[in-house]
């Protein structure tokens, strides 16, 4: 299997394993956001990956993958974990995918690649964060709208997702080294059982380490703490997965950066030799 | 979307319709045979699937495909919906599909296609029936070692298809336009709500129409009959869909060949623009 196609598979596996609190997985839908555009989200995302895989601009590739994802009804499946896994494909075409290799991949990225991550939004509505007063020119939901301001900055992909990273938790992969990617991975490949049951327990035990970003962003900071403090719960075994993911779907409390960083781990853990 | 990667959606979708008595699907598995092997299944199949959409030989791209489908530990995934699939994916790429023109396409195969097909059931085991003592130097499980049979004979792909159709549902689509796949696509176009849905209902009406071969080969035509009676039942509302599943899972009653028309019907369905 290619690493585009691993990426593919790790998008798969991702929304495979039940439950994970308040998103779409095998057993959980949203009455417009169902399992199947996940499955049409990572089919077609595939030429972009093939395009980081064999070199081409990662900004172009990220368009392109969040471009043919996004041929379905469902709007936004994928795209915090194509932001994730674009660059590992990358960085798998051309060896060994470890933290060194992948943050020199993010870290050359150009002013072109972040044109075109802007342009990506222009393909489907994304949740985002208000941004400060001083880069309110850098909303990413101007889309092409914001290059201009981007190429009068200077500012390079890799530096737009450090401008991201305080209140965005994909973002921060990028500036730390892909760090809870790399440790999902580790936790996936140690895990024992089916690899969606050892995904779902990967899935809580990062939610319980940490508050999502994309609850902070859709509900507040109280909500994405709260999720995490019931999420710990599960963890332990003092409430049941499954019950906490009827509640939080009921809520519309959706942890997607957790998922997203999940879809990460699946990739390093597939490059690794995980094995279905 | 090319279509490739419409058969990879097209085998996912399958899979991802529930509830489908006795398959492994969105709700269900057998303790050795996963949805993830499928999701894998899918995946791997993708390089043989474009050989196909390139014009490449028929029964190589049909063993490429096999060849990357068994790339995960759940056995025989989805065999025989690559058989279909696969000459769909070549006809699609020249232009419409239709039944003259895949029946052109399957017509048009070689020995040396059939001595591919051949050696495709040496990455995968698959439940066959036994072939009358007339042809017992064809029997698919002695692989590559019956090839020297097949060229002797001078038997085409098309024309081992011939030989199967009676005892086998996929064989027998080969030979009679693709029937069934046409029904079941027209059906999942007609149909109401989401896909995975219209999938589900799809199974079930078509297992009501037809005996299923697969599991005449793995049980009995007794077996095989009760459990087209039963399917009626559930089509008719007289039992619950949920019910025959679970039935049908304890008691390994796998309708195989029903599953790879359906997922034909997707691909035509696909074709034709089914959105999902």
């Amino acid at each position: 299997m290619t690493p585009a196609q691993r990426g593919q598979l790790a998008l798969l596996l991702e929304v495979c394993g039940t439950p994970k609190p308040g998103n779409v997985d095998r057993h959980h839908d949203y009455p417009d956001l169902r399992f199947e555009h996940f499955l049409a989200g990572a089919i077609g995302a595939y030429n972009g990956l093939v395009t980081a895989a064999n070199g081409g601009a990662l900004g172009s590739a990220f368009e392109d993958a969040i471009c043919g994802m996004s041929q379905q009804t469902g709007g936004n499946t994928q795209f915090g974990a194509l932001l994730l896994i674009t660059p590992m494909v990358r960085t798998a075409a051309d060896g060994d995918i470890a933290p060194d290799a992948i943050t020199d991949v993010v870290e050359r990225t150009t002013v072109e690649d972040a044109a075109n991550f802007y342009r990506a939004f222009e393909h489907v509505d994304v949740a985002v964060a208000d941004p400060p007063d001083a880069y309110e020119d850098l909303d990413v939901r101007r889309g092409s709208g914001a290059i201009e301001a981007i190429e009068t900055r200077g500012l390079t992909l890799y530096d737009v997702m450090e401008l991201s990273a305080p209140v965005d938790g994909v973002a921060r992969e990028w500036t730390t080294g892909f760090d809870r990617s790399f440790d999902a991975g580790a936790r996936l490949l140690e895990g024992d059982g089916p690899v969606p049951d050892r995904t779902a327990r990967v899935f809580l035990e990062l939610l319980a380490d940490e508050p999502d970003t994309f609850i902070e962003k859709t509900h507040d900071e109280a909500t994405a703490t709260e999720a995490t403090r019931r999420a710990r719960l599960a963890r332990d075994g003092e409430i049941h997965p499954s019950d906490l993911a009827a509640e939080f779907i009921e809520r519309e409390i959706n942890p997607g950066t957790t998922a997203d960083i999940v879809a990460g781990g699946l990739f390093i853990a597939l490059d690794r030799g995980l094995g279905i």
